[in-house]
């Protein structure tokens, strides 16, 4: 298990000692995305890898080595997401995803970041790369997680499922949405419900969390019951919406090939919802 | 109950209209802290009260009436924060709590984030309220809303309560930490509660959620088992831990005189989580 090391990061002198140790390792990544090796593993190389100019992220320790990645100002375009990386997230060992995941997170957060919020001017690393801090105003900025909803309406042992116009042909999922300013999961649950296909629910239920770095989002998946099954369904955000009943959400889920949707994949919290729901 | 009115929020035509609805209200703000009535209810003004610059934020549509409040830019001490605003949670009538925290946390994202965080250029409002954007580079921001997780260890039927220096005098609460980039929530309570106060948990359960405005956190509150009882308290974020049995949780949350410490109020969900905890 890895130990983030929170407690170090304020040190300077104790993450210099960290990137010097000769057992300190650095992760391996193609721009932004990971490099694995033949078993789904990360690759990781020496320290002396870090390039020129770059900012050392401070990841934790395991096995009492030093894990790092680093991010090189300017050395990406952040706008770019590969197809690869969902191929390499369900080809990752477990518990390798949420690392490579929160290295993402940061190196895309500081690429975007370099400037002060507040006053406009540029910033620099701070905390091990957990922070970013304004020399002309003093302010300190640290890395955004984004909490977004993800739920089932169920009606009548039937569960709402929805499908946005950039996923594959016949791919459903649950509905999404972030978390506003000012709500409980519980009320942007039954907002988004009501927004996106005009149904009313009660009961919300929390089921599992995830992290879901593109860039930095927190999952959290519910179940609700509704109220009622009449759909209106908001067509700037979904391109449909339908009711599936058990047998269905089953047979999707089991890959069968008269199944009414092809399901979220193994690795999206989509899946755990379905799978947490049948089983309930 | 509030329509935020989110689908109306891209479209500067249907948000002005609004804004000239006769009928539109203008929350009433002292500062960045909220005016209430003798009865506890937020006081609304309309809308010609919007100070000269100000810039409008959609709070909602409720009983068929536009509600906005207004960020004056450069008019708040944002780093300042009264006592009066705790008196006044305590006091607001039922809802108007998150209401009154939604607009709050926007004003002071607003305040706190007027330049570009990637280019350093000004930014300008957009979305009624709920986004500003970068005429140079394009980029657009949303206002953050920060995952923190707050938690009771349980063991033997005692819960791990722990005080911070800046607390009233016997006030101890559950321990809580912002989750970070690349953890779920259960990973960010086991990371919390191991680096506080040295203990192992395991079957981590969510018990409820709630926005707390300071500036813009969303509470969620679970209970996880621990491995045992040792503790190892970091007193850089702890003035003080204990084990607390149920017998002394009840005696604190009834205000017993000889209780073992004094609970967190009301409003705060440490509260609802001791109490969820007693009727367990």
């Amino acid at each position: 298990m890895l130990d983030r090391g929170d407690n170090l990061r304020a040190d300077p002198a104790a993450i210099a000692a960290l990137a010097a140790d000769p057992a300190a390792r650095l992760l391996r990544l193609d721009g932004i995305d990971p490099v694995l090796d033949e078993t789904g593993h990360l690759v990781w190389g020496g320290m002396a890898e870090a390039a020129d100019g770059a900012d050392l992220i401070l990841l934790g320790l395991a096995d009492g080595r030093p894990h790092f990645a680093q991010h090189v100002p300017g050395a990406l375009d952040a706008a770019t997401r590969s197809a690869w990386i969902f191929k390499a997230i369900g080809m990752m060992a477990p518990g390798e995803a949420a690392l490579y995941g929160g290295a993402r997170s940061l190196i895309d957060w500081h690429e975007r970041h370099g400037f002060c919020a507040r006053c406009g001017q540029p910033t620099l690393v701070q905390r091990a790369g957990w922070g970013r801090r304004c020399p002309a105003c003093e302010a300190e900025h640290f890395p955004r997680v984004d909490p977004v909803v993800i739920m089932l309406a169920e009606h009548e042992d039937r569960v709402l499922v929805g499908r946005q116009p950039r996923f594959p042909p016949r791919r459903y999922s649950a509905l999404a949405g972030f978390v506003e300013p000012g709500e409980a999961l519980e009320e942007a649950v039954a907002r988004e419900l009501w927004e996106e296909a005009g149904i009313r629910v009660r009961d919300v239920r929390y089921v599992a969390s995830q992290p879901w770095p593109f860039p930095s989002s927190l999952m959290v998946a519910c179940v609700a019951t509704a109220e009622d099954d009449a759909l209106t369904i908001d067509h700037t955000e979904l391109e449909d919406a339908m009711w599936v009943p058990r047998a269905g959400v089953a047979a999707s889920m089991a890959g069968a090939p008269d199944a009414p949707f092809l399901p979220p994949p193994d690795y999206a919290i989509a899946n755990t919802l379905f799978r947490a729901w049948l089983g309930a």
